[in-house]
């Protein structure tokens, strides 16, 4: 499991590119995990999106994650599920979709994190780095607060929230993460150079912390 | 399966009544089933509202199906799922829960009815028998829909949509289905004695066509 860049679905910022297209352009600029993140639309658009998605990512050997919906998941396939602190509980969702599957989880405090690690967790998206609009200030924990978080547990972590191309070198230098995760950061604008100029940076941190 | 009276949960319906108060009214009243609908609340609110349900219900053999979220139906080992055409296809939803679980499906006309049959359905939910605030005339297939549905197929039919106390009997008695399906005509005022009328009407209606 390659979590270096760590893109997240969200079709508000992909005016007007299918989304399809979009994912094509993101793994030809190197993403190298994806995330299915669909909360307006329903059970069936979800499954028959998630079907399309898949059909690019496998071509890649991409892993597809799906977005809190363990059925869809299920239903298509996918190589794992990201739940959230408002979505089922880690363990119960590990059951579900037994051993074999990714399962991700977004934590905030040390705390959550480590509850995370011990109900089944593979990996952790851990923020927010920056505010963002839809995380205000209070959300934010910082790069002091990503460090303290990848250093209690084992398992790898992505950062998540607010991060740029400007600002992914330094975050993954100072807090030692696995991978940076974005939403705009790849799919706002050119999407093939968004992510091409992540990964380069994301590798320069790599190359830079050893 | 008895599916004489199948309660749908609606909390617009319940003017303040906590949502479990509600159903253990329902259930003193005789509802035989129940199906809780939620498409407004978070994964983790549905999943622990379907465990509080789950007590309720499973005291007095109540199946509990949930609608859509084949996740949250496999997190509480629910009793089956019920959906809709935007929901998972049918064949894929038996594939998830397996052949011990109850599959429900929504169908409007004789063709969805067989398919829904074909792709593995225990029972259809068939309306809407009248015109309701979310179903409008277009939707409604009347009594002489439902007949028709009923007839073409083998597997139980509860009929949906805009039913009433008043127009109950008529309902059961002129389509031959197995049973009538309400929010409404449940859950808005006295839960537990709308159950009891309703329930009253059913069998009545049951006596008079045999």
């Amino acid at each position: 499991m390659d979590l270096r860049l760590y893109a997240v679905t969200d079709r508000s910022y992909l005016d007007g590119i299918d989304l399809i297209d979009a994912v094509e352009q993101a793994v030809r600029g190197g993403i190298t995990i994806i995330q299915l993140r669909e909360k307006e639309i329903s059970s069936r658009e979800f499954y028959e999106l998630a079907l399309r998605v898949k059909k690019v990512t496998r071509r890649k050997n991409i892993p597809l994650i799906i977005n809190d919906r363990v059925d869809i998941a299920l239903a298509v396939d996918a190589d794992g599920v990201h739940i959230g602190q408002e979505d089922l509980p880690a363990e119960v969702v590990r059951r579900l979709i037994g051993p074999g599957k990714i399962l991700g989880v977004s934590a905030g405090t040390v705390e959550e994190a480590i509850k995370a690690q011990k109900d089944g967790a593979d990996y952790l998206g851990v923020g927010a780095a920056y505010p963002t609009p839809t995380k205000p200030e209070s959300c934010a924990i910082g790069i002091e607060g990503i460090k303290k978080i990848k250093e209690a547990i084992g398992i790898p972590v992505v950062a998540i929230g607010g991060i740029t191309r400007e600002n992914a070198y330094e975050v993954m230098l100072k807090t030692g993460v696995d991978g940076i995760s974005s939403v705009s950061a790849v799919f706002a604008g050119d999407v093939e150079e968004n992510s091409r100029q992540l990964l380069e940076s994301i590798n320069k941190a790599i190359a830079d912390r050893s």
